[in-house]
């Protein structure tokens, strides 16, 4: 019997990978509905290959031509109702939830209480919904499967072994476009030289998220409430060339590692097959090619973004998504040219100066201060 | 309720490491019975510690010293017949088996026959006794965890996993004292040379083993017959700061590795406590302390041992056993400065060459052709 897949976010980076994946495996998984933004071409090529029964689009308009397009029997539907529809789809029982944004948030609680396995890449999902969504996770008995490099790999570590005899979790981080640069040469770096990224592929956001240390950040604040674990047990280590994906240290001092080439696939892949694992025609780990593997501590005084999202995420509450939300805003007025790269970490601490967090009740306290954030946010005068 | 313990070769590296990690954790573990060679001094003292009811010397002289110096209450055997009752003592529910030679594996027959679960370190038992091992051990539904590092670090990284899903066994090897020599410069070396281990103090014979690579080559055997995997899925690659124990491939291309600061103590607990970790006091693993993790691969034109152990292996039958008898006498003559380094790989291939393998039917078919290749062995002549 097929794995049945509902995709949320099915025309980026993580979507079109996790359609590889699935056009690898048509005995094992199959696509019952596609959830995208604005990019009706690509959709209708994934119609046509994949031949889900249900779609939805970002906007009215690009649904308008999709429908247009496909045959009456293909239920198309847009929006914020249309992104859940899809989340909640009787025919799937897996949501894979790549959508980007606070959008991701609720359609993935939807999907949660319908009662779906959850793979998911949203970071947003975990960052500011953490509390909501594993207290409801747990209340729906619904597992969160990670899509992602990081936590797949330590996903993959404690596979068997038990919660208890934990040590720690060491997340690994590539360091980003400017690993080596002092906090001088920081200030004077351009936007197309924090657009490199060393070792993936990524969209703009990520990248940028990466060469801040944002990205391993928010993925520290992931890695607590995917696997239940306080902050003063995760760690993060720079590794330049991206082959340990990361790692969980035991009470006997053992260290599972998980490796491999990049490759989004691999984690995608785990995730759908899970607990088994299908054969994949990605490249094959050779260490001797390689030769050598790196490891250093990362620096918070030149990289202050990771301590902030450690503060957000020991402080709770509103706070990481609040920090999240003036990232975002931070990043974006980075993009275009409106403040220089060291501006985003000042975004993002006056914003967070300026939070007292509360608990999060329910969606609607979130939306409120990731709103108040953002507002903050784009306002806030940079140096 | 503690596991109960029955330790063949307590007076040994592994033995004391093991009573190292039983003294850690007396609430765990609780040794009923000890077996050693002759060292009177030291089995009188862990006496003293652990207090087994059953003790056995490997002659009569050193039972009868140890018999007069503990009280009536403990029972003193000795010799082969000593060392199978301890790996059958009926108070022990597990038989760690580190004694060397091929005396250990008759005495983890006796034991696997008895349904104890076997933690094992002795090599021979899976190299000349593989397909008897394994056999019996499936018969009697006994379970057999590997002691060493290299090992336990593969049966780590396949817990939670299925067989059929494995793509390779890797297992990392530090390369020995010689591993940047050239065959001009290893027809030089000396005994005391070839005693400096990088990263592990271990026995005499051991030292040299993994001088000539044959340590690995031993190991790739062991692994053919522990995890039930092809020769051709086998790799060994060079790693040398003994870091990473070794790894395994999975279809999807994941590597899953184990890792730790080189603590014999790890393996050897793990091995106890499975499936459960318990706490241990060794140096936790910082890599970025380290830095840098250095892989290569072997050069079995340089190290020729590797290359005939596989061929061995593949050979199946009795030609491990032949193999492993002639390094045994080849080691010997080496230690006993009869013969130069390389001396060792031209006995081995003389004793080899010189034999047509059987089928392993039972312990004498074994013990014969071990006697015939000791015997040619010896008096090969080197150039």
């Amino acid at each position: 019997m097929a794995k049945t897949i509902a995709l949320l976010g099915s025309t980026g980076s993580i979507g079109q990978n996790t359609l590889r994946v699935v056009s690898e495996h048509p005995e094992e998984f199959r696509i019952t509905s596609l959830a995208a933004g604005t990019n009706v071409d690509l959709i209708i090529k994934q119609w046509q290959q994949f031949r889900p029964s249900l779609i939805s689009m970002g906007s009215r308009e690009a649904a308008e031509r999709v429908r247009s397009a496909l045959p009456d029997s293909v239920k198309v539907v847009w929006g914020r109702a249309g992104l859940e529809e899809v989340a909640c789809d009787p025919q799937a029982d897996t949501v894979v939830s790549a959508v980007v944004g606070s959008f991701g948030l609720r359609a993935t609680l939807a999907a949660i209480n319908a009662g779906k396995t959850i793979a998911l890449a949203n970071k947003e999902t975990l960052v500011a919904g953490g509390e909501l969504v594993m207290r409801q996770a747990k209340t729906n008995k619904v597992a969160i499967l990670p899509l992602d490099s990081e936590h797949s790999a330590i996903f993959q570590c404690l596979n068997g072994e038990k919660h208890q005899q934990v040590n720690k979790i060491v997340l690994t981080a590539s360091g980003g476009a400017f690993r080596d640069y002092s906090r001088n040469q920081l200030k004077e770096v351009t936007l197309e030289q924090a657009l490199q990224h060393p070792n993936w592929a990524m969209g703009k956001k990520v990248t940028i998220d990466t060469a801040t240390l944002m990205n391993k950040g928010l993925e520290v604040i992931e890695a607590h409430w995917l696997f239940d674990i306080d902050f003063e047990q995760i760690e993060v280590v720079i590794h330049y060339e991206s082959i340990v994906h990361s790692m969980v240290e035991f009470k006997d001092k053992a260290v599972m590692a998980q490796m491999g080439t990049p490759d989004m696939r691999g984690p995608i892949q785990y995730a759908l097959s899970y607990p088994d694992r299908l054969p994949l025609s990605s490249e094959v780990l050779d260490l001797t090619k390689l030769g050598t593997l790196h490891f250093t501590q990362p620096d918070v005084e030149r990289f202050p973004c990771l301590g902030m999202a450690y503060a957000a995420g020991k402080a709770g509450g509103t706070m990481p998504a609040v920090m999240n939300a003036a990232n975002e805003v931070a990043v974006e007025r980075f993009l275009d040219g409106a403040i220089p790269f060291l501006g985003i970490e000042q975004v993002i601490e006056r914003v967070m100066n300026a939070h007292n967090p509360v608990s999060v009740g329910d969606l609607e306290t979130l939306e409120e201060v990731e709103q108040w954030a953002r507002a903050l946010a784009r306002e806030t005068p940079v140096l």
